[in-house]
């Protein structure tokens, strides 16, 4: 399952680089756009990228610890955000309109029965996860299950000609999913607090994010020290986060760019990195979130993101804003003329 | 000539505060998109503003003391580069085409003649500034020929329908020009050196920037202390800084968004602050420059730019860039359901 993913061949590298030396603008200065179109360019092996059908897909699920009191907002907002989503009234909805991105909503496991909708893709597991306070969130079967699924979601976005994916989620009481997964699989092994990886989510107050910290600690507790990541993902879950981990997986697999949103869509990430850590190559950072875990997660990545638009939102809102960054490099590398082309003097 | 500029009426602030805290999201997690809406609004004193005809323009110039080797480039790429955005093959062409994004280029005064262009607008003042480091820049009339040149053009650009315009610059050896004015305008009088304004431009090597800092300071020298404005601008040049002054403040006197780029444009607008303060109320700032002037600049005028892409280019590159993260903001106002519209729980 984890097979099929290798580094990125850099051969075409020096190349790559003289192409976007010759461009009529001092060597350097178009910074990080320079470091994408590098990266796509190697992605796709060819000295002319292009960016095709961009698509964000967002994730959906519940979690059985959202009636437990770790989030700002009751368990019911993820099916209601979802519907709202697919008449077109969240964030991510105008984004995507505004930047001809297009977007699908997976229910990986929302507890609610959703009807037929052309932008909806019925993936569910099971309509929520257990809560992880008393028990595993997901059985083995399920995480497995929803990885392949995230799989196989990818294969066929990838089969309608999209070559550019960003993530996304939405899911009421995720964050503190991804707090615990974040603690197991890299802040623990540093010595880091929970407490450093475990933020307000979507809003919660000071009194709020005590039980929330509490509340995980004991999670943590109950669980046990577990070093695999797929025992971890069983059972912390969520059926959102480990799905996206299956979609990351596939995408490098088939090339794709990944376009990588918030914390949330990060925590999948270290998941499908620990799986197989060749999948890194093929991602782009979209943003900083203002969720303390994420800039853990960066750091441990060894990543940059290429925006801190100081949001903290989900939903992918972070990789649509970034589509049109990526897009701008790939556009000076094909699109730009050459000192010699243009009949410009180089440098002195 | 500097009068008719107001500051922001606040009053309409609550009411837009309260339909971004609305709208079918955590409180504040947009982040900047958010004060960006804000500032659009109270822009256009409305609650449902709107991007019309986004419009980039570069303005050209040459500068007398780039002949003495102040720049990394030879004086002639000005006109080559003129001539590169006129056939489209420049990085701003490729960003202003993918984005959906109005160019043209201003002649404020670069060393050549060119033949008549729909892209090209003709505001010469003469074919290039003196050099600074032995006399004046220019003369008290063609500074103000410039000013209201630039205003013209703005008028003219927002008569076809334009309320958010971004400014660009392009003109080998105006970075320098740049470092004059801003350490004259603000470094100098909190002790700092002229050093810490004074960059690599376009790509000076170390003894570049040693032979271009000798001259900066020759030159500071030779000009003595100067506090108006006004005659910092004759003194220093150049034609294209002097004209976008005056562009930028007829732009918030038509109440259009500006959209501030990098080093060069930032010292325009440092001049046209000087001249009438409330401009500030009606700019966004796209990015940092990695010029290290542009941060104390940004400093001084106690702003955060939007992106941080490490660019360096010039021509209105970031500015183009930021133009989706305005667009997005609009739209986000606009466009996005509230919490009772869709039917979707608030915070507990």
């Amino acid at each position: 399952m984890y097979s099929g993913l290798t580094s990125l061949d850099c051969s075409l590298a020096p190349e790559l680089q003289r192409k976007i030396d010759k461009k009529t603008k001092p060597v350097g200065s178009l910074g990080k756009l320079e470091e994408i179109a590098m990266r796509v360019g190697l992605i796709q092996q060819t000295l002319e990228p292009s960016i095709l059908a961009p698509h964000i897909m967002v994730f959906a699920g519940d979690h059985g610890a959202a009636r437990h009191g770790i989030s700002a907002y009751p368990q019911e907002v993820t099916w209601q955000m979802v519907e709202n989503i697919l008449v077109g009234g969240a964030a991510i909805n105008v984004f995507c309109r505004h930047l001809g991105i297009g977007l699908s909503v997976v229910d990986a496991g929302v507890n609610h029965h959703f009807t037929a909708n052309p932008g909806l893709i019925d993936a569910k597991i099971a309509p929520g996860t257990a809560s992880y306070i008393s028990q595993p969130a997901m059985s083995a079967t399920e995480r497995d299950t929803a990885l392949s699924r995230g799989g196989e979601e990818i294969h066929k976005l990838a089969a309608r000609g999209c070559n550019c994916v960003g993530f996304g989620e939405m899911g009421i009481g995720n964050s503190a999913s991804a707090s615990l997964l974040t603690h197991c699989l890299i802040s623990d092994k540093k010595g880091g607090q929970l407490a450093g990886v475990a933020g307000r989510g979507a809003g919660l107050d000071d009194a709020g994010l005590d039980r929330k910290l509490r509340l995980l600690e004991e999670s943590v507790i109950r669980g046990g020290r577990i070093n695999d990541p797929l025992k971890l993902v069983a059972e912390y879950g969520g059926f959102e986060i480990a799905m996206m981990a299956g979609a990351m997986l596939q995408s490098a697999r088939e090339r794709m760019i990944l376009v990588i949103d918030g914390f949330i869509v990060t925590t999948a990430l270290l998941i499908a990195h620990a799986l197989a850590p060749e999948v890194l190559d093929y991602c782009l950072f979209a943003h900083r979130s203002q969720e303390p875990g994420h800039r853990v997660q960066l750091e441990y990545l060894g990543v940059k993101p290429l925006l801190d638009m100081e949001m903290r939102l989900g939903e992918g809102t972070g990789a649509a804003l970034a589509m049109p960054l990526v897009q701008a490099a790939v556009g000076f590398l094909n699109e730009m003329a050459s000192f010699e082309s243009a009949g410009v003097h180089e440098k002195i």
